[in-house]
């Protein structure tokens, strides 16, 4: 058995994504994502995905050059890799930050998320080499199955007209009544029993109609509101205290460690983030203030699944308490994810996925959810096998772009139906 | 291949130990020890190593039995069946607690402190079966060789007239002078560049004047004083003071967080432990409080070889150091804590061991020290063979055994000497 990288393939995509909306604007009707491929000199491809923007790529490429003649087995060492990566700290621009949707912007988180993509490829390689799953690999599961949330969106039925993009069959969702919609949908088709609003789309108000409209439709389902800290600590506070006889959560109510501690300290509402602990850097002082008491990993961000269970083993000791966050990804990621989250004690809260929302994949064969649910794999690796195929279209498809759509821009996508859009100044209410 | 354990074997053994001084007493001529056996149906068999006392072999025995039929692979859940073996907390007695040097005595410690055991082994069988070392099933080495740190102790030149005890070469060290050629010995042996004393034997002066020769003899070394928690905060912050200039860090002068706490804010020495942080329960506090600047892990407290890692990060995302602590062991846990330390960033102090002192071991070939580390072994599993006759001949001494040695009890061994001792009451200074 020879576990030398021999050879790494990056080929980035863009996937369809249906018009959801956030405080800073809207899906794009494409996202990029990075497919990473790690084959050993035995022939043994395996595969991790990540972000797929410019800033991304550009890390990427040195980072798979350096990882040839090393071993998948060498995982720790991926790190020390990534410092190796020169990164210019002066580039990390406003252009992937996503109008902070995915927290504190800094070189060293870029390279955290980039190593992850090769981190996720390396255990599928190594697990299909050593014919056990990726799972096993950190450790055995400690369950069966993954339990997933339905993640609702205020949507629009379909993209601006004129601007090229996949229909979708969910509608749209603009009031309460619509979003209890598209929960029934996600109910009907996946089991869900979780349901998580992304919020901090329409006047507090509203959403919190709309939350109150799911606990009546849903009564005794967990129930969540995520306004990516659109709120003030006030307006925090007067939706929690609305809303706090039927929310299992608020996330990221308002911006920053400062901001959440003084929520914390006046709601008896457990408040979740995957905004202001999104680096190891930022755990000690959120914690020590108790500014958060539900910490939404993402092996993106973290580093990984290894560093996932080193963010859980943290949230741990400290009585914090870990679910996972998504942003718009494929199968791979999905399967990766699941392994970890199998591995994980004390997972009390179903995770969120976006992956209902997306209609396009890589693989052969979907992941499906069953009860809300996703089995975990006991196939060697993560499970999962590439359609080259799709892959090969997806990828055509960010070839033939024209540079608008390889980074993320939620704020340039909605200005396309309001030209006047700005992305709101935080707190907006 | 099949991973399934069908046999488990567990040998508690007497091992010749040196009558090393401390606060509480002196090491008895022979301390207990447990080597765990798990075999898998390919007939792989994995070596592991803990604490020998009848309170662990108590827990280890239905453990065992319990894990037969699960996976080596299996190590997330070997968690779960240590909380499914029934522990009569109540049972947990002084007599394990070898006069407080261990840390808080608690039912969970002592399941995980079995747990390691059987961690360790079941890392060395997955290892073997897969043909991976140790580190690799733990992401892989960062070092090619760990540093450890000469432990010297005030020690008498043998045991007790009449009390049946192996001969050791190292001569008697109740004085400065003493420490200094033991210390001698230790580098020329060795190679050893780091020096720990274990204090809280004498009046802290002499200990004082102690370290200080041992400045003088080896300029610029890092150095340590260890008096297990004997000193009053006054008595710690004096011999900080005196000795600031010289120490690496001072380990445990006061017991407990609150003291511990207190003696960290008054001073700029750094402070290590492996008293009064040896549970994640008890991170919360210290590091809250700054109570401690380096946490020395022991594999066995923290439940395995996994459990280190991620206190490694608890550590590392509070910024506190990590390093290792030591008790009479064999050669198979030193192996271990090879293979994690290899595995852990941020390793910036020699971690301990007491393995000079025991001049026997269970093992074919003895581990070796090079300019004081030991080289990371690259073979499958652990990289150490059992020796079937040697391990024979020292469970043969533990079946002999009328009981008295069976708990290790340095005060009752103290008592031979001197049938006036009493364990001191803390702080002693």
């Amino acid at each position: 058995m020879n576990l030398t990288v021999t050879d790494v393939r990056l080929t980035p995509v863009l996937i369809a994504d249906p018009p959801l909306l956030n405080t800073q604007g809207v899906h794009q009707p494409y996202t990029p994502r990075l497919v990473v491929e790690v084959v050993t000199a035995d022939g043994v491809t395996g595969v991790g995905e990540t972000y797929g923007d410019t800033k991304y790529l550009e890390l990427a490429r040195p980072f798979a050059e350096k990882l040839k003649g090393r071993r998948v087995s060498d995982l720790n060492g991926l790190f020390t890799l990534a410092d190796e990566v020169a990164v210019d700290a002066s580039r990390v621009s406003e252009a992937v930050d996503v109008g902070g949707l995915r927290g504190v912007q800094t070189a060293d988180k870029l390279r955290l998320s980039v190593v992850s993509g090769f981190e996720v490829a390396c255990l599928d390689a190594l697990g299909k080499s050593l014919g056990l799953p990726v799972h096993a690999l950190l450790g055995g599961k400690v369950r069966d199955a993954v339990e997933y949330s339905a993640y609702l969106f205020y949507k629009w039925a379909e993209h601006p007209a004129g601007v090229r993009a996949e229909r979708d069959d969910w509608g749209a969702a603009l009031d309460p009544a619509g979003v209890v919609e598209q929960a029934r949908k996600f109910k009907e088709r996946y089991g869900f029993s979780s349901f998580k609003l992304k919020g901090g789309v329409f006047p507090p108000d509203e959403e919190i109609a709309a939350v109150r409209a799911l606990a009546e439709a849903f009564p005794g389902h967990p129930l969540r509101l995520d306004p990516n800290g659109a709120w003030s600590v006030a307006t925090s506070l007067k939706v929690a205290g609305d809303l706090g006889d039927v929310l299992e959560y608020l996330e990221d109510p308002a911006l920053g460690t400062p901001a959440m501690a003084e929520v914390a300290e006046r709601t008896g509402v457990p408040l979740a983030t995957n905004m202001c602990v999104t680096t190891f850097a930022e755990i000690r002082e959120a914690f020590t203030r108790g500014a958060v008491q539900v910490v939404l990993s993402d092996h993106h961000y973290w580093g990984g699944l290894r560093n996932t269970q080193q963010l859980a083993a943290v949230c741990r000791t400290f009585g914090v308490g870990v679910s996972m966050h998504s942003n718009t990804h494929l199968g791979i990621s999905l399967a990766a994810m699941t392994h970890v989250a199998a591995t994980v004690p004390g997972l009390h809260h179903a995770c969120d996925s976006h992956y209902p929302w997306q209609s396009e994949d890589v693989l052969t064969e979907r992941l499906v959810f069953e009860n809300g649910a996703v089995r975990v794999p006991d196939a060697p690796g993560l499970g999962v096998e590439l359609d080259r195929d799709r892959l090969a279209a997806l990828h055509r498809r960010w070839l033939d772009d024209d540079g608008t759509l390889r980074d993320r821009d939620d704020a340039a996508a909605m200005r396309i139906a309001d030209p006047e859009w700005v992305t709101p100044a935080m707190p907006r209410w």
